[in-house]
């Protein structure tokens, strides 16, 4: 079975050497000394691999139940969400005022990357809450707050996001749920909803469903789309549970992974529900929490990719196979660790690099929700929301790939579900299609983000990192050749990409077909900064002889990968992206 | 539920048009006229669509039992197989002499590409067969072969490869089971083998094993090891079925998918063998039917590809969703197909340029196999065995995240697992480990093919293409610029590599560090080699009117776009290859 330790020496070196968090003066950061952080980040990494990540393989395997009109969670979770109720983790970044710790989203964003990794399928329960929390606290009014926060912070009562139905997801505006008003005030509720992650289980008294609905009479399309909440147990004004609500699980669907986690159909009928935030303003409700949502499970994707990266590691030193070609290394035994080959450690370097590279990318993610969020900062809101698609797509891609490869580093045995490398390829899987697939998110990057406000953030990003680049290789000769320079190609050809699809505002789908390739070109950029960034913080550290030497130069080293055999991939996309959409859009549906 | 149609019009265009079999003077290929051919892959099509691909979905949801020692195949796949045996499918290119039909070996590859696209787990049990039966054909007495081919030929009995063991695959060297000469002449095996695919069933009446075993006293290492007959139920010389033989299934393996195929852990426990070819010579007899098992596999990869685009085809043309930017394209319904988004096209273009491209090069690889071995063509051996690595390796590789590229096109549905998309992935995703993991095959490639006879096949191909990108420049302006160019420059770059692990032989890790890249270089090399000669053919067709222009038109579309959008990733493979071995073995293995 495999297992998983939180790394939290290499968050603490990414929180405290590279982005600094205690010389933010963000509100809430002057708590995060080096100190406090890592107690914090050692609590959530022993919870990690002694309580969730043993039940991950079991959650796979035992999958949820639904009989009788009951879903049944696997075996453990229940006892492990108490423990995480417990510790307060549910509520570790949520208002004090409803009973949250109040701490930065910096430190969920890293303690969320060790829970995910421990047991995807099983924080999605409490994840799916706190998407549910934000959006009452952001939209609800006093007494919608007082009634519905308390007890979703602590998770007693757990929360839903319905968006999709059967026949639309991406396009809501297709949405037939609707929302009959009420003499009362309140909403009757009638539709479908599927794919509704945590939409109902055992592991909590209530469930707090957030739906879309058009009100009837609203109007057409996308601008009829109202949010309501609608629990699935009647709360009166005092807090206390009732009757059921007109709501039911009508399936749990059977999916490629995260098992244990109930992905429901829901079925509304004429269920009561609460119109929160303004009538048909569904869609901006939704929207305020896009960029942590969408960081989230870009979190996800990179979090399967470090548990399965952790056992490759662990199969390539043990499992022998073969001699070293360069001189037998385990000359006792009857062949050498598979670790000794080439081609194994190019598939693990190629996780590692990544890994690390999303990491920082990740967490400065989370600096900026910070920023923008708690010091209402500007420019941080316009960065992120620029970066956000990137880190949705291209952590969920790049993760999902690293995945593929943990389990190939098994050969046969990767196959195997008793090994359990096949489900952090089938957990990971989801994160590339959720919260907007990563096609949407490439067209949301180009289409909306690119040139938002005029194309401020963009080029604000171009800027920052030209004149970093600057700095840094006047820092250190072997920084500005190994580093700086592969980061500067990779930058003009995603500003050239982009310079491309201006040019060619005529032929819109020049730029649709290149999203893509162009998401994928700024996720490179964006690593390639990160890495250059922990590069000259690895070497700085060295010269000084402050701290573990060993534990800088592996990221130097690292670092020198992603940079050499990574990057690289960039021109590829901007060939791509250039040869513009006359082929992919050439022929016919017909001859397809 | 997913469908499956046989591309019987692609098969006879490449069969035809490009590689003009009919013309070769290969022993056999006379009969191989166009109307010939027609007959047969369209009844292969026939049996593909409508008995096998429908048990596909019910063979991934009931998997096979494991009861009181006795293997049971999932509903229909017992009937199904019987069709294939009365139709003579499973003796297609078998000899003749022990009730073959004895076609070509390429009419395997083309109607195998349909088998497997219908129904991966269930053909590998036939598929295994003819494994065996290559073996036994090859090297096996001609009282052997009298007494077990006939019966293999019409798959009444089934057949097994045991290479595997619990401690060793790649590295069979370190072998543990053991073959104990007899008195008269046979052996008692006793070890036990993993992974058996096919390993036990209900579906025939014996299970022929072909084992790797050490005879004690033998040599240490690989050069100990022979390979043996071991029959499930022992045969006596009349050939009548007798006792059980010691042999049995252990377990069959959960696996990530091909859940109908019963992939068996099989103990010897001092069971009856036969000693097949010459002792301590297995490893040999194993390499004869390398090439043909790997091509074998490698069409599996395209044929999951193929099975799970046609199904991405349907959906995309179906699923409405969003509006085409260019204009609505359909005005009466809600919303436009999603094939109108660029995107979708981009994934669905990338699918379908790449199989078609992948479909010409494996059945040259079949036609290639064909010459080597009916009209002993030292030179098609040569090319064969370099390409052997590439074709499983690329093709499985590409043909994997063809799927999975497909199963994007399907969104959220596309994880349930009621549409079929998931299973797609999780079929195709063995066809990357066995035969030989991916990496194994690079290295083969790079580190014995590369330079076998000297380096002559390799210098030969390079050859090959040069001339053939002269003539065909020189042929048409258009090919010259869209085709020629972008092949001649990837060959180029393909030549730097090979020149680049020539040039730092004394680094042998620079070699083996880049041998991946390498193989996928090699393998768009080799397409955009397909690619060009596909579109010549179709540009002529087309100026002369002849046959169905729409059909050469798309071709060359797609043509165009496989050298526009996925010839530029050489560039980026040779660039990862050049970085050479450095940053990919400077860790320690504890950095890791």
């Amino acid at each position: 079975m495999p297992t998983y330790q939180g790394p939290v020496d290499d968050l603490q070196f990414v929180l405290h050497d590279v982005l600094n968090i205690a010389d933010e003066s963000i509100p809430g950061y002057d708590e995060l000394d080096r100190d406090f952080t890592a107690a914090i980040l050692g609590e959530a990494a022993k919870i990690s691999s002694e309580v969730i990540a043993p039940l991950n393989t079991v959650g796979d395997q035992q999958g949820v139940t639904f009989e009788n009109g009951v879903v049944r969670t696997p075996e453990g979770f229940r006892e492990a969400f108490d423990q995480l109720r417990e510790g307060g983790w549910t509520g570790l970044d949520c208002d004090p005022e409803y009973g949250g710790q109040g701490m930065p989203y910096i430190l969920s964003v890293a303690t969320g990357e060790m829970f995910s990794a421990a047991n995807q399928a099983f924080m999605m329960y409490p994840g799916l809450t706190h998407g549910a929390y934000s959006a009452i606290h952001a939209h609800g009014s006093d007494a919608q707050k007082q009634k519905w926060l308390p007890k979703m912070v602590t998770c007693e009562w757990t929360g839903t996001m319905n968006l999709t139905e059967p026949h639309c997801g991406t396009d809501l505006g297709l949405m037939r749920t609707k929302a009959e008003p009420q003499e009362d005030g309140s909403y009757k509720i009638s539709g479908q909803k599927i794919f509704i992650s945590a939409g109902d289980h055992d592991m909590s008294e209530n469930v707090v469903h957030l739906v879309l609905a058009k009100i009837t009479g609203g109007p057409e399309g996308i601008k009829g789309v109202s949010l309501f909440i609608v629990p699935k147990i009647m709360v009166d004004d005092e807090g206390a549970l009732g009757e059921r609500n007109a709501v039911s699980v009508g399936k749990v669907e059977e999916k490629m992974g995260i098992h244990g986690n109930a992905t429901c159909v829901m079925n509304y009928d004429g269920a009561t529900g609460y119109l929160l935030g303004e009538a048909h303003k569904g869609m901006r409700a939704m929207f305020t929490m896009m960029n942590e949502a969408r960081l989230g499970v870009g979190m996800q994707g990179l979090s399967q990719a470090v548990a399965a990266y952790q056992n490759a590691v662990i199969y390539a030193k043990d499992r022998l196979q073969g001699r070293d070609v360069t001189g037998v290394k385990n000359p006792d035994g009857p062949a050498d660790p598979i670790i000794v080959h080439p081609d194994v450690r190019r598939m693990l370097m190629d996780q590692k690099a990544f890994i690390e590279g999303a990491r920082a990318f990740g967490l400065w993610g989370g600096l900026l929700i910070d920023k923008a969020r708690k010091s209402e900062d500007g420019e941080a809101e316009g960065l992120i929301s620029l970066l956000t698609p990137v880190l949705k797509g291209f952590l969920t891609d790049e993760g999902y790939q690293a995945t593929v490869q943990a389990q190939q580093v098994y050969g046969g045995h990767g196959y195997i579900e008793e090994w359990g490398m096949s489900q952090f390829t089938r957990d990971a899987r989801i994160t590339q299609i959720y919260e907007g697939a990563n096609g949407v998110q490439a067209l949301d990057l180009v289409g909306r983000k690119l040139a938002a406000d005029g194309g401020k953030p963009a080029m604000a990003l171009f800027q920052m990192i030209k004149d970093f680049c600057k700095e840094a290789a006047a820092q250190d000769e072997e920084i500005a050749k190994e580093f700086v320079e592969p980061l500067k190609t990779a930058s003009k050809q995603l500003q050239e990409a982009a310079m491309y699809f201006m040019s060619s505002m005529k032929t819109p789908n020049n730029a649709l077909a290149g999203s893509y390739d162009f998401m994928h070109m700024f996720g490179h950029v964006c690593l390639g900064f990160v890495w250059t960034k922990m590069a000259l913080v690895a070497k700085a550290k060295i010269a000084s002889g402050e701290g573990d030497t060993a534990f800088y130069q592996t990221k130097l080293t690292t670092g020198r990968y992603y940079m050499a055999r990574r990057m690289p991939a960039c021109a590829m996309h901007l060939q791509r992206i250039t040869s513009g959409a006359e082929t992919v859009m050439a022929l016919d549906a017909e001859d397809f």
